[in-house]
């Protein structure tokens, strides 16, 4: 039987601590999964608290069936959306289902994010998930889900929330709070206009540029080091 | 004579305070009663108090004639608004009367809430009260705001306020809550464009899936716990 | 020679804190002046400070004609809005010029307030002031606007900021709140379409219902309340 | 070989703070550079560290070729931006390039500043550098941009950031702090329609009337005193 991984579970809660202070916060809602390289189980935070809440004690650890192997805490409902999505792409490691504000504006109207500041070119043209705005409970669901993802670091749903995967927490963690700095630039700009956006090979110029490994880990340490507190219990 | 119930008011309390860092706090305007189910008496908040301000020591007592019972406080003129509501529907328990901004854009616009977002799906379609922007001081007044509340947990009132309702104190708070946030979302996407909205088949099954009891008082746990200052004398 | 009113300076200070709390700051920009019923001088903020440092130590005296009396801070260029609207209006006892972010937009694009809530309903069709949108310097451009003001609460100034006056330091930094507030309303609910207004019938009655002089006090009472520092050193 | 300027490594370090105060943070992202008048090389803040992070310790030294001649931290791959800039305006002693929100929502959208307040008329006008959204990365991007400024105090750049410059780190910050206030009220105007704003006499008054540096240097003061940390570690 898996045990919780000490490391795992401290980073796991860093990341949902830095994801409600980047907007994707939704009273006890949204839910970040992670998994060492291949590993058929999940590290996962429980039902009924916050993401600002949340302490390493309560982590808990489900396998790809949705079967609780560790920990007291609620599973949510909608763990299909990451055991699909891990099943479908061997090299994510993260996943992370949030309602973020701005972002589900986004979804509801424009359907993906454009280019505008250097964060839109790392999502321009993501994929809007359509099928439903109910809650992806089954394997069938959390497929189609994984399936519309399309091999893209973030997806939007339609009158629901987002998904965003990384190779690594830190990773994901990362894209996701760019993911909602880009939708809420795009979201106040359509107040002005529809306005230029930088071309493909801008886009992916950035990519290279500012968006590159390094560069996203040392976002990852900047996030960590400005966490109102950082240093919790074990 | 009745006298005042401690843990309603500390329980009142709360809500009010609740209130005001959900956005539904305008200077010392906003009011909110309870009662145990079938009292013909109140608790409600005092005049001259913004909703953050409250404790437990200044709730006061009226009757269905507005008659006050036990406080020192002054009441409200707008008592009408809670008595009637209380007649026409005995299974309600808590009335909110408040000025939220983004509730009362979305009254003054759009006229009804949208189901962008999970929680626009709870309020899509409620009512609007336009007889009058004036204050409801009257039973006649108050009745007509009852029969336009037409059994649903929320109205808005034309360039006013809004009206929530619920069997409990937590139930009516997570209402009014999760309304302002629908009207947040409503005001700032309408930025963009007007948007896909669930269908009302979704609506209804986010009523079911995520609105559904024991998820709305874990929203009220989850307020009271991060509240700034919970503990409050007595 | 007239000497500083500790009394008055220390209300004038508390007002100066309450505006910058209420979105009238702008870096050292704005300025409030007080006298008591008839009084030929001014007690006023001095340049270089912002609304929410001044401290009653640094209150200065001007006359009517701009001359320093006390005080060794700089005084505003603009002191002729001040001394002008004294002149053309007995009853005003105190005077507030400052650049409030969504005044200015609501000056520079619809130019007059709406009556979407409860607080636009006090400032329903105050003047625009369309002269200049420079400084106004010089005695006949602070005639200009106190003509302008023509016995309102307050009026815009294009391009520039606001001015609004009261009988009392208490009534018109009340009022400056409000109208902000309403100018961020309606800013805010042009985003969703034109919308409803309140009936001049209504409007007036609103002036009856809620801004009576007690509930203006009141307003005044808890602002103080929820200043973070209110104690300051005199 | 140059060493460190510990007065100006203070000053720089200040700018930095103010700017992250002031929106002009994102992430690790944005630098500003200075030099005492005539030095052909820079004090530049280093990479990995947000703008709010940097102290006098970190400050880096690099000459006109982006040689780094003193300090640890990384250098910044767009210095082309500052070199060039001081290489064409002898008279400019700080250059700021950071990503601002609002400014670069202009800068896609209309392109260039109005004058809808104060703040407005000092960039009324300016430039939008066009040519890439990519990194300034090269000398001849570099003389492009310098080119583009064309002798004012600021210049949008399509779908990236701004740049900021003035004879001295004051002058520079105050700039920078007073564009993304004019940026963030023109975008919020857009919500309300096209407006009025001032002449480009009135513009050109204001330059002489608010934005003389005496005042200047009065606003700089002024957010110098409102730093969260102001006494750092030398």
């Amino acid at each position: 039987m898996p045990v919780i991984d000490i490391e795992l579970s401290e980073k796991l809660t860093i990341s949902c601590n830095i994801l409600a202070q980047e907007g994707h916060g939704n009273l006890t809602m949204g839910h970040v999964t992670a998994r060492r390289a291949d590993q058929p189980y999940l590290h996962m935070n429980p039902h009924d608290l916050g993401l600002e809440e949340i302490t390493p004690d309560d982590i808990i650890l489900i396998d790809f069936n949705g079967n609780q192997l560790q920990g007291s805490g609620r599973r949510h409902s909608e763990y299909p959306i990451h055991t699909e999505i891990y099943k479908m792409y061997p090299q994510i490691n993260c996943v992370i289902h949030t309602h973020p504000f701005y972002s589900i504006i986004v979804g509801a109207t424009e359907g993906t994010i454009k280019p505008i500041s250097h964060e839109g070119s790392l999502f321009a043209g993501i994929p809007l998930f359509e099928e439903t705005s109910l809650l992806i409970r089954t394997p069938a669901l959390g497929r189609a889900v994984a399936q519309c993802l399309d091999g893209r670091h973030a997806m939007l749903m339609r009158n629901h929330g987002v998904v965003v995967v990384g190779e690594s927490i830190e990773a994901a963690t990362v894209y996701a709070a760019l993911l909602e700095r880009a939708a809420k630039m795009q979201v106040t700009a359509s107040l002005v206009g529809p306005g230029q956006t930088s071309t493909s090979v801008e886009s992916e110029g950035k990519g290279e540029q500012v968006f590159y490994s390094k560069n996203i880990y040392g976002f990852w340490d900047y996030f960590v080091r400005n966490l109102p507190n950082v240093q919790r219990s074990g």
